[in-house]
């Protein structure tokens, strides 16, 4: 069996949920699998790379919002919130998340499939505890490890453990990817992943 | 005819460069053509953006250079100089190419191609100005417009006028290309304007 596909994404990145939507078919066509991890933008964008947010960037903002909405278009998917908005906090969904890849690794993908639809097709607040508990529960997550996973102190190290990993590995951005030791950024870089599986890398 | 597509790059830029080879036949395949433009990253990307270069961008530096092996071994391009060394001056190409196509068009595309081929493949410096006139000479620019690009004023204030209609627009990186409107940044991109042009729009 080939090693997985290494996927991050940040809850609050709406090309991280568009990515979630294509990268287990994407590993899938190759005979792999995709191991899913959090990550906080707000930690590799603005701290460790020292740049501003994209929407707060001259040029590059009204840029995304295009690409944001042309993406919408040409993958027919109707987003439940406004892309453009504010972002939530990604702190609760992103700690739930590491805490369940630490605990219950069997029920942490569906459980972060089911935030990311919560948040962008439903436009439901995946940083309150009431909306992420239902979440959690509706997606098989045993009430016990929803508890553990929204209240326990370990899932902030957690989660802070996957984003160090990450940036020790050169990610930065989401979505972002590493196949077989070799990174790829951007949703838009699913066609070369893509190509770099069917060739066996160039 | 439909309208051209709109192609900026920076000679500096070695994407810029990679993504010279393929605009015109992008744009063939489609019944277009491409209309070059010079583009300047020290100001869109450190002035207007407020941005760091990309190379002393924390994580995106060490990326970029990963990505730029791989597109050359993916393209099967071999270039004559360090791609990840300290840039050249981008004034003299720039300023002759916005000379030339202000003054003589015809000749403006054929200059912005060798002084990229003699930059990139051959390793030469066209910051340096018996260079420059030479590569021109050699690309069939008559002359006497080799020497007004070469030292006329006019041609940093068409330079600067270039880079300013480009911010304008929405333009920030090298490459980046138009279509009717819609802005596409980086050689990645290729494929989706090819999709765009085959779609005719999402």
């Amino acid at each position: 069996m080939k090693p997985p596909l290494q996927f991050w994404f940040d809850f609050i990145s709406p090309f991280g949920y568009f990515a979630s939507l294509r990268i287990d078919a994407l590993a899938a066509r190759h005979g792999r699998t995709a191991e899913w991890h959090p990550l906080l933008v707000g930690v590799t964008v603005l701290k460790v790379m020292g740049l501003k947010a994209i929407p707060q960037t001259p040029l590059k903002g009204p840029y995304a919002a295009r690409q944001i909405a042309r993406y919408l278009r040409r993958h027919e998917i109707t987003l439940g919130r406004d892309p453009n908005a504010a972002p939530m906090n990604p702190l609760p969904a992103g700690r739930c998340f590491a805490w369940l890849r630490a605990h219950t690794p069997a029920h942490a993908k569906a459980f972060a499939q089911a935030a990311l639809h919560a948040h962008w097709v439903e436009g439901r607040a995946m940083d309150d505890t009431a909306e992420l508990r239902a979440v959690a529960l509706a997606a098989g997550v045993p009430p016990d490890a929803v508890e553990h996973a929204l209240s326990d102190p370990e899932a902030a190290l957690l989660l802070r453990a996957e984003v160090d990993a990450a940036v020790a590995q050169g990610v930065f951005g989401s979505p972002f990817v590493i196949v077989d030791g070799e990174p790829f950024f951007g949703v838009d870089s699913f066609e070369l992943i893509d190509d770099w599986l069917v060739v066996g890398g160039w």
